[in-house]
């Protein structure tokens, strides 16, 4: 293991430019070697150039050899072993134990896409087959079914260093969509990325890919991201990070000559109901789920639980009074890097300083270093938080605010002035849901995922999961980030229509080769 | 039957404002009563809000409710019986039998979407079961459907006043979605607009709909349709029509706050590829082809075929001449409005006068009004197609361009040149498509439809069919605006984290009640 702070145009690397970064080790708030080489307008060039050639022979490429490449990579992650959970560790200050579950979540949603487009269904293949008597006009034979866009760009997430950067989720999608991918990895944890980046170029080799099919630029320059989703070969961006900078990259998709999707998952603050019955059933129990949500991974989840919403009574003060004192009594952490760092203490300042907004509970712990961080509990009023929309922003780390209202319409008012979610959490007693139904409509417009009786935090990677929502949750509410469904991201339907047979692709011949389901002549089936 | 030329804000009409404007009969260039009132903000404010008011009611009305809408709807429009007809020849020309099949289309296509969401696996469910034994942590019970975005602007079409207009496809679907609609009606046709949105009208009573769940406007003013796009409540546009409209309406959704999905079907200049056997083979047939497909609708088509590519062969020169030969003896034909008419003429002129380019046929027919337009073939060579972009944009009417080339790699080059199209097509002899598998893989990245042997006009409506491709053809390759996925445009994913039954939708709950096809635990299943 040689990291070489180069940029990776496919299997080669390289580092025509002289500027350099370093990453920190946010725990000793100290520069971490080697330095890293911003990628130049030259390299980005030809990393995007090396990935539309790659892109021709990789998406003609059977799914046999897509899904071999997907277990190959997992496998050259696994095989990276200690040396990269350190490096992630020592780079984001998260403990080693959930660096460990974050790979083994990340080799897992690589072997998913793997036997997803093994499997093959995904394509969603379609045929309606000819009736040349049909009057007035003879029917055509019309077949689909969805193909890989193109080179896509991938950026880094800095609070998920494995299983949404390098070789997360975004990639391992594109690449199962038949993509190629030009990685921008984040300059938070440069050296784990360039340790992922190796285990992809091993599994490049060994799987026989084409050299370009994945690259990795580095850079902290804005001016390289832009560039690269400026890019006129660029056909889809994945990114995960602040409503800033992915609305920053969306503006310069949306302006190109010809748009491209751009799929950026941004902020949320996930409002988390408490519904009265319910606390007063288990206020108790909420308030330790609450704290632990909250605290969770130094509160640096995009399904961070950033407003508690409930009804103005005893009960309600009893569960703010418990997740204050849970919350002084609760440890620091070190948060991701200085930057990070230093929005959570001044956002944290300026909500201290925002009329009709109290701090209800903080942890004493020390805050020595600028990447120290204390959770804090906030408190105000319903009334404030709809006449003050900076109270609806999300503030990346361990706080919450606690809102309470006199009313269940004041609760409804609430719900329906805040901005699109990833998530809305309702607690509630037996029955107690029917009665805030209308509660439930308004949080249905405003978000991707509806949790009942539990918390925000842990994504469960499946089918079913839809990991998104309405604007500023992402830039595309139709797209989710996890899950099987993020594959979809990557492709659009391609149709043939009176296609010899020898010219259609496997999916979309009779006989079903693939033995996918398909919809034929209006019906699904594996005949 | 009484045309009012008002607004409609749902079933209620009005005409705040003073500025009205009149529908021409482009076959006398004469201008026809009544006058049509132009949007006033207020208006359009009005109808995006009872839009929203009806949109909550409606989304929540079951299935059978809005199957029985759009099946109502047909039937109304069947009812408005000639006089529709007639209306709709007066204010485009078209003529009766076009206009009696195009309606046969539309109401075809509301009922192919009642049925569609009567039968319900279009929603896409996906249910995982919860594990609570799973270690280390529990697995939630997780459940995800689409459901309707909200609000959609539809953008009537001047080409098909009744298919991709009022209650066109984008209207169909966007109820079928379960949202609600605000039709800004075609200037070019609104009368007929008028008539189809009584006949709706006629149908939300009939079945008991939200009175607002449609509305329409006029304007001929490009701020009413910029207006409604920016509308905050509005959260989706179709809109089928030219390049610089669509990508106006397109940059205004990105630069909202909340940016919204815009699915815009603009130019496309779908090019036909004559490959050298199949012209030797049967070169005459195919110009009588190309003749017809080219003059259809007065070449008021987005697939009507502005490009045809073949090797620079004696063949090749016997079919321009064919084709040449036909155009020359084809009658005139009247276009739908002045503007059309006028970009043709001017359009013919510049290409005329373009360097490297000649007429190699014209229609003698007169060009008495500004409204007739006389067919014509242009022909130049693979090299100057490559140099001049003007040459590749797209020329609505009946005109077509014959681009020629010594070599295989010259109509690759050419093939490469292309903007994003609808459609490509092939005339391929017997194992031709095989020789020329690179000018194939070319044209799968630039197109949304492959047509073999074949005419890229009359575009089937079934659930393989794919009307999209690459920006400039749409600005979201992803989506069709024909057949049965057309729906999944006005839809985004929903998801459930361990709700109880009695707050899920039918469609997700256990059991199966609406006996949809659903992936449960991963596999796809009715049970």
């Amino acid at each position: 293991m040689t990291l070489t702070g180069h940029n990776y145009l496919g299997v080669r690397t390289g580092a025509s430019g002289s500027k350099t970064f370093r990453a920190i080790d946010p725990a000793r708030n100290a520069d971490i070697d080697p330095p890293f080489h911003e990628a130049t307008a030259d390299e980005i060039d030809a990393a995007v150039k090396v990935a539309e050639t790659a892109f021709i022979a990789y998406s003609a490429r059977p799914s046999k050899d897509r899904a071999a490449f997907l277990t190959a990579i997992a496998g050259e992650i696994e095989a990276a072993g200690d040396a990269l959970i350190q490096k992630a560790v020592e780079e984001t200050a998260l403990p080693a134990a959930r660096i460990t579950s974050e790979r083994g979540r990340t080799t897992g949603q690589l072997r998913m896409f793997a036997a997803l487009v093994e499997e093959g269904s995904w394509v969603d293949a379609r045929i309606d087959h000819a009736n040349p008597q049909r009057q007035p006009v003879p029917k055509p034979d019309v077949r689909r079914m969805l193909v890989p866009l193109g080179p896509v760009i991938v950026f880094g997430a800095s609070n998920f260093p494995l299983a949404f950067s390098a070789a997360g989720g975004d990639t391992a999608s594109a690449l199962a969509a038949g993509c190629s991918v030009v990685i921008k990895a984040h300059p938070s944890h440069p050296a784990t990325s360039e340790l992922v980046m190796q285990a992809v170029v091993r599994a490049v080799r060994s799987t026989g890919m084409p050299e370009g099919v994945v690259s990795m630029l580095h850079g902290v320059d804005p001016q390289v991201s832009l560039a690269l989703v400026r890019h006129p070969l660029a056909k889809a961006v994945g990114f995960t990070g602040s409503l800033r900078a992915g609305r920053a990259l969306f503006d310069a998709a949306a302006a190109r000559a010809e748009p491209i999707p751009v799929y950026a998952e941004m902020g949320s603050i996930n409002p988390v109901f408490v519904l009265p019955r319910a606390v007063r059933e288990r206020g108790a129990q909420i308030a330790e789920g609450l704290k632990n949500s909250m605290t969770l991974g130094v509160g640096q989840f995009c399904t961070n639980p950033g407003v508690i919403v409930g009804l103005d009574d005893e009960a309600m003060r009893g569960l703010v009074d418990r997740l204050s004192g849970l919350i002084s009594a609760a440890p620091g952490g070190t948060m991701l890097n200085r930057n990070i760092g230093k929005g959570f203490s001044e956002g944290t300042r300026r909500l201290e300083s925002t009329a009709g907004v109290r701090v209800a509970g903080r942890s004493s712990a020390a805050t020595a270093l600028p990447t120290h961080a204390a959770p804090v509990v906030f408190a105000t009023t319903a009334q404030r938080f709809q006449e003050d929309h900076a109270l609806r922003e999300e503030l990346f780390g361990p706080s919450t605010i606690v809102i309470t209202g006199p009313s269940r319409r004041e609760l409804e008012t609430v719900a329906a002035t805040l901005d699109g979610q990833l998530t809305a959490t309702i607690h509630a007693a037996e029955g107690e849901l029917q009665e805030y139904a209308d509660l439930v409509a308004i949080l249905r417009r405003k978000v991707g995922r509806l949790i009942i009786n539990g918390y925000p935090t842990g994504v469960e990677v499946c089918p079913a999961m839809h990991h998104g929502g309405p604007y500023p949750a992402t830039t595309d509410l139709r797209s989710t980030s996890v899950g099987t469904a993020a594959i979809e991201r990557f492709a659009r339907p391609m149709c043939y229509q009176d296609c010899p047979a020898a010219a259609l692709p496997d999916e979309l011949c009779d006989g079903n080769p693939r033995k996918i389901w398909r919809m034929v002549d209006g019906k699904f089936t594996k005949d």
